[in-house]
Order: C-alpha cells, then structure tokens, then sequence
C-alpha cells in the first residue's frame, strides 16, 4: 500500500452506484484509498454490493460540488477520456503513467474518470495536466467505469517500466496551476486581446496550455514576470503613438 | 481483432451472470470473440445487462461439461488463480503472457478462470500449462471475473513487451497432451509404481510435469519411446532376478 496515498481516484457525476463499488473495490485490489466523487453527495447501496471487501474506501469517499475543488490539492491531474478527440494531446495509458514517473514521487496524482455515457466535459478534461484513453480494439464499447479505474491503477501499481529519463521540478498544486491561468488571461484581457468573439477560444486554449505545462512556481513566476513586462512596455510606449510606429518600422 | 481469434476465454462455473456480461464486454473491448462456459449451460438475462455492446460474444457462448473439453482444442492453456499455493509454480500475468509468446503464433490459447468465490479446482488448475495469477496489493479482496478477464485480455493485446528470445514448437493441443499424460500413467501403474497410498499423487505430479511442459508431439514420441524401452528393458530382465541383482551391483 505504500506509496500510493498520493494519489486519489475522482469519478465525476457517476451514474451506477455498482461501478462505484466496482471502482472501490479495484482501489482495493491494487493498494489505492482515497476516493472522490464529483457532482452527486452520496452514494447508494448498490455501491456496497460491488465493493467486496473494499467497504472502508466507499466508507471514506468524499464528495466535491466540482472537478476544479476536488483535485484543488493535487500537482499532478490524469483525464481519463474514451473518445478520440482532435483538439487536444492524448497519450495512451502507458504514456500516461510515464507522465507522472516524470515528476517528484511526493507529488499527488489526482486521476478523473467522467461519467459512463456522457464521459467528462471539455472544460473538465481542459483541467488535466496530461488526457489519457486506455487503448482497445475498437470504438465500441468503451470499458466499464470499475474496469477503467481498475485497469489504470493496475498499471500504476504493478507495471513497471524504466525509470524516467527525465526529472522534473514538483507543479503547483491543481488550485494553483489554475489561478495562475486565471491572472494569464486577465492580462491578455486588459491588454485587448479578448474579445467577444473569440474570448471563449482563448480561454481554452490558454487553460490547455498552462494545465498541459503543469507549470510549476518558477514557471508561473517567469511567464507572469515576462507578461507583466511586456505590458508594461506596451503601456509606456501606448501614449505615444508615433514613437511606438518608428519602433515597428 | 486480427490475430486473436486464436484466444478463447472460458469461464468454469462463474456464479455471476453480471459478471459473465462484464468479461464479455471486456472481451469486446480487447478484440476478443471466443466465449466458453463450463459448468452451466445457459445464461440468465443478467448477463446482457453488464454485456454493452458485447451481445454478439454471449449469443456465440458455447457450454461444455467439463474443462477438458472445453480446452480440448487449445495447444496452451493458461490457468488463472488468486490463490497463492505452494503446490505448484505459479507466474504473474506478465510473465504468463510472455510464455505465449514463446510458442508459435498460430498456437490455440485458452485463458481458464474460475468460480467467484471458490475459484478453479486443484484437478482444473492441474490441467493449465501455465497457472498465473493477477498481481495484488494484499490478499484480499481478488478481483472481480470480469475486470480479471478484461485485465488478462487488455495486457495480451495491448502491452507490447520485447519480443520473445526463446522459439517453441507448437504444443500438441489439450486433449493430445491429457492423452500422453494418461498413457505415461499408464506404464507407470504396469511398472507397479503406484499403490493405493501414493496414487493421487504420484497421478497429481504426472499431470503437473506434463502439462508444465507443454509437450510437443515429438516430445512425447520421445518420452514414451524411452519409457516404453526402460519397461521393456525391465520386463526382460525381471524373470531373471540373479543377472537383475548382479546389473545393479
């Protein structure tokens, strides 16, 4: 078991009671406790049927009125995705577990399942640090959700591959790693680069890229530093127009 | 789906019909399509609600009265177990699935899992070439039928390991194997090896050595041809006990 309370399961708005249980039991299996859920405040006893021998983990669960709240303490946050999308990166499981064998082995790894039908929404995978799918033979069906958690801890716990050739410095934690896209996007805000037409775009697309960096304290500090800078530059050189046109030329 | 058609998954007296759904879905979700069932001889309706999107496996479901038949076929068979015992070897699923590697591509491979609660049976896990179990944090709990299957199913599709250093021939299938085990027995009881006291086991250890090894035919032309010339050897020396007893000094 040891070793593995850095990292938390979130199932996010869950349907089946029984793949909750499926999921905890699985946790069980593999050496994993910390349980949350998303979107729902308590679970049904269906959950207990399916959780054999795993009861103290549905027993501990605890519940998160969102994503954003429920990963607010991990470093590290895995999107679990069955659906091929093109418009983000998307690593397979393995890939995926390698991910984390980049980063300091204190960090905590949140890792988000969606739910069954409808899986997890744009925004909530545009919160993960790396999107994963677990491959299979086909479109359908997707793996069952207990299966899903339950083949990605597995692959945690028992399959070892080489060490990370890489090692990289601890991210923020997820709360923080948010706030500084939010600032990011302030400033791009108030510099106008923002407007109704494509505000939505962009702040997607910089929530994928600050979540995708992981960025850690220095990275925040830099990029804001440099940003800040650049603004500042910019509004020095705003009040007179004609030097800034000779400083373009 | 290619290329798996060689795997069949059969399930000894699964208590669940759940469970048989959720090891078909498992089956679908890796490219697998050959269902068979010993033990029982029908599905209850359960089985299609945890069975999404895998109808087709459950419909193609055979029954058979017992593993041997239902194995008959199979050159490898691979047993799985949550128990650790020490009564014979056991590999982890890694190293299981590195075990077919070894043997042809063409070979037929059954992948046999038991009961829920009792698991397979000393005589079943007797009959498997190779018996593996599933890595776990601690004892309990196993893991349900279904996310075993699906875990045992996902790794031989999907995890790529180094290619196999060690070619085998093709083992004779199941049922030859069982045959050449019966025969080695047989001589055995005609050499008058086997009394009351020791014959379930010495017939436990002939079938363990046995099917361990895979036998191919010519192994076993081998085997039986030297076994056969020892008992003769012994048949014409035994109505001569002086030159017998002089031989051995």
């Amino acid at each position: 078991m040891a070793g593995h309370s850095r990292f938390a399961v979130i199932l996010v708005r869950p349907d089946s009671p029984e793949n909750v249980g499926l999921a905890a039991r699985g946790m069980a299996n593999t050496g994993f406790t910390d349980l949350r859920i998303v979107g729902i405040d308590r679970l049904e006893p269906p959950a207990w049927r399916t959780a054999v021998h795993a009861e103290s983990i549905l027993e501990g669960t605890r519940f998160f009125p969102s994503l954003g709240k429920a990963v607010a303490d991990c470093e590290l946050v895995l999107g679990s995705t069955a659906r091929v999308r093109h418009d983000f990166p998307l690593v397979p499981l393995e890939a995926a577990i390698g991910r984390i064998g980049e980063y300091p082995a204190s960090a905590r790894v949140g890792l988000v399942f969606g739910n069954e039908r409808t899986g997890l929404t744009q925004d909530e995978l545009g919160r993960a640090n790396v999107r994963f799918h677990i491959p299979q033979a086909s479109r359908q069906p997707s793996y069952n959700l207990g299966v899903a958690v339950t083949l990605t801890l597995h692959a945690i716990a028992f399959r070892g591959g080489p060490p990370p050739t890489l090692h990289r410095d601890m991210p923020l934690d997820h709360a923080a790693q948010a706030e500084a896209g939010r600032r990011f996007r302030d400033m791009l805000d108030s510099l106008g680069f923002m407007h109704e037409t494509n505000r939505a775009f962009i702040v997607d697309k910089v929530q994928d890229i600050f979540f995708r960096m992981a960025l850690t304290a220095k990275d925040r500090d830099v990029i804001l530093a440099m940003f800040r800078k650049a603004l500042e530059g910019r509004r020095e050189r705003e009040p007179r127009p004609t030097r800034t046109r000779k400083e373009l030329t």
